[in-house]
């Protein structure tokens, strides 16, 4: 029997990262904790970005996760919001990586097509089905219940992820 | 009589990112170390911005300097491209802000101005400046080279700079 997974979905924002925690043991889920780390919008950007980190680094201390999965953020034509979001992935990429986790990334898209069947859909389909997945999953913004779409996401792709990961080693 | 003033200069990118150390008394200026930080381009991205990470880390330890200033990464048209500098730029931000240092932002055209007088100019011009204002510069790459004109261009704004956050904080 396989142990637990525990796995933290992160959607990345430079005002709003939402996280989530599940358990996965094979096909089986298991909700454990999400919520929103938020930046003060009036402070300076390095400012904000130490927030994000020490947000991030709290719940890896409190939750001690296995492995973490990012949205790769949607690539607007809003250069400048394409900038700020960079900025809040670099942070959610760099610190569950400095605490030696895999960070996988997955496209929007993909974490639609896990969770509602289609590659498209709008938040209220998601977090329908986030609630239908998962009933006991709890979560405060919008921003969480993505977090926890992301982690879901990834319970589902990470043995082959995994095994990609491992066949890339070996060339 | 002033005690020199330590800046650590960053010009951030996801490959190559530049870095300067300067000591600044009043209206002197001292080069004291550059460089440059890579990452390997086949890792995979949270690797890579732990490398940066590691990478600036090494330098505030052993240089510590005072303050930090980073280049306003230039938004172009490519969104990947200005994606990954925003992922850069946000671990060359986050590593002196985590260290306690003030973390200054100049625009491209604001170190042009400081360094060759005009808002615009190639790299040619900036290198040969960077040696005419200070003839022991030493650099291997143009990103080291421009982060000697980003900490240049902080010693000469520093004071206002200083001046108008303290202005902020009164608020």
């Amino acid at each position: 029997m396989n142990t637990p997974i525990r796995i933290l979905g992160i959607d990345p924002g430079l005002r709003r990262t939402g996280w989530a925690i599940i358990d996965a043991q094979g096909n089986s889920l298991r909700f454990v904790g999400a919520g929103t780390v938020t930046s003060d919008g009036k402070a300076d950007l390095a400012s904000r970005l130490c927030q994000l980190h020490d947000g991030l680094d709290a719940i890896l201390h409190d939750h001690r996760p296995d492995e973490a999965a990012v949205e790769a953020t949607f690539v607007n034509k809003d250069a400048s919001a394409t900038l700020k979001l960079g900025q809040a992935r670099g942070i959610a990429m760099l610190v569950p990586a400095r605490a030696g986790l895999p960070v996988a990334e997955y496209a929007p898209n993909a974490v639609k097509k896990t969770v509602i069947g289609v590659g498209h859909g709008d938040k209220k389909q998601i977090h329908m089905m986030v609630k239908v997945l998962m009933p006991k999953a709890r979560f405060d913004t919008d921003d969480a219940a993505d977090a926890i779409a992301i982690a879901i996401c990834h319970a589902h792709h990470r043995q082959s992820a995994t095994s990609r990961l491992a066949m890339e080693a070996l060339k």
